[in-house]
């Protein structure tokens, strides 16, 4: 089966069908734009499990996604797409590069959540972006920008209520979003601890990659915390 | 009379009528965020004869602006306002930072404009901002947003059209408004070299201050050069 894309964290391979692609996550873990790289035994299987924990609940809340099921340890199928390349940024709590953009300090509550564009670009490292600035890169219709906003504040509101039951803070997450041949727009890669910052409610404890970026502890034993809790909770 | 506010190329002073203050333009300098500074002979003067200038068109084709009249080499009398903290930057063509955020060339014509909103704070770098950092920050309404981005794009429809009867291109320009005390919103600041780009509509030849900030050649040759351009137009 073709290699079709390989990413930091992930392959994509086809398979004999071609409405379906296979989801590989490795045990890559990566951080400053590739700065920082190591291979970390059990992460790909921590991400899997979580990214089709979060992906499930997501499609019982009729978000449309990518995700079609769980494979193996590592592995998904999911729906091909074409990718746009923008991350969506929505947040919750100051962290990261907003805290440092605004000037404020880490974990202060927003009273509305940020919705943020940075352009996929390794180059230039990911730029923020407006969409004046989307517009002239071409690279998404004024439309799919209002529709992913939406859809990434849906997702906030379904991820959030679901983490608060877990005893998690769900401080701020990256989207990525695919269009499939007829127009249809999909949520696609991961949701995940590599894409997601969660602490933990009460003592406000990491438990995302920003374990491995700063080299806070042991980023497996955050993520099997993680996987834990979500997994607990009876979703209603 | 009571220095209000000293920025880097201009004071700000109380006169004996409350609905009036002096706006002295000075002879320095900046660039780089304050990592360059010079004093440049006749900078002050230049800018407010060619700010005096762009604003009188701006009045003449009712852009309610701050500026009430020129009154001496190197002073205006502008109306009090409380400065709103964003600069307002509207692009036409690629240069500067938009040429290094998204990997592009400088000089490539937009088919649109582009407008950026940058949150004015020195120790943060005047960093770009979108309209949901902006009502984070809580420096303006969304309707104030509106209003500034459509008048932005007026301002931006009349100088382009005075630059190009000048052999001039408008690249782009900063903004500032600053609100009076019944809530209007009146165009503030300056338009000048200072705060736009100039290029020569044929040569591309830069005549603003990026003369200074890249070491190009004289400012003062520049800004002269744009006076006697923009003072012969006849405006209809």
């Amino acid at each position: 089966m073709t290699l079709l894309y390989e990413g930091k964290a992930k392959q994509l391979y086809t398979t004999d069908n071609a409405e379906e692609l296979r989801l590989v996550y490795k045990n890559d873990a990566t951080a400053f734009n590739g700065g920082k790289h190591d291979v970390l035994h059990g992460k790909g299987e921590l991400n899997n499990a979580i990214s089709t924990l979060f992906f499930e609940v997501l499609e019982e809340e009729d978000v449309q996604t990518h995700f079609i099921k769980k494979i193996s340890d590592t592995e998904q199928l999911v729906r091909p797409t074409r990718i746009i390349p923008l991350e969506v940024v929505v947040r919750n709590i100051t962290a990261g590069s907003l805290a440092r953009r605004l000037g404020w300090e880490e974990g202060k509550a927003l009273s509305e959540p940020i919705v943020e564009w940075y352009y996929k670009d390794d180059a230039l490292g990911d730029p923020l972006v407006n969409e004046d600035h989307i517009a002239a890169l071409g690279v998404a219709k004024v439309e799919e920008l209002e529709e992913m906003r939406m859809r990434a504040l849906h997702v906030n509101n379904i991820l959030v209520d679901l983490c608060w039951k877990a005893n998690l803070l769900l401080v701020d997450f990256k989207l990525e979003f695919g269009l499939q041949d007829d127009g249809t727009l999909l949520l696609a890669d991961e949701v995940s601890p590599d894409t997601c910052r969660f602490w933990d409610s009460e003592t406000k404890e990491k438990m995302d990659k920003d374990l491995y970026r700063y080299g806070l502890g042991s980023l497996q034993a955050g993520y099997e915390n993680i996987l834990s809790r979500i997994g607990g909770v009876v979703y209603d």
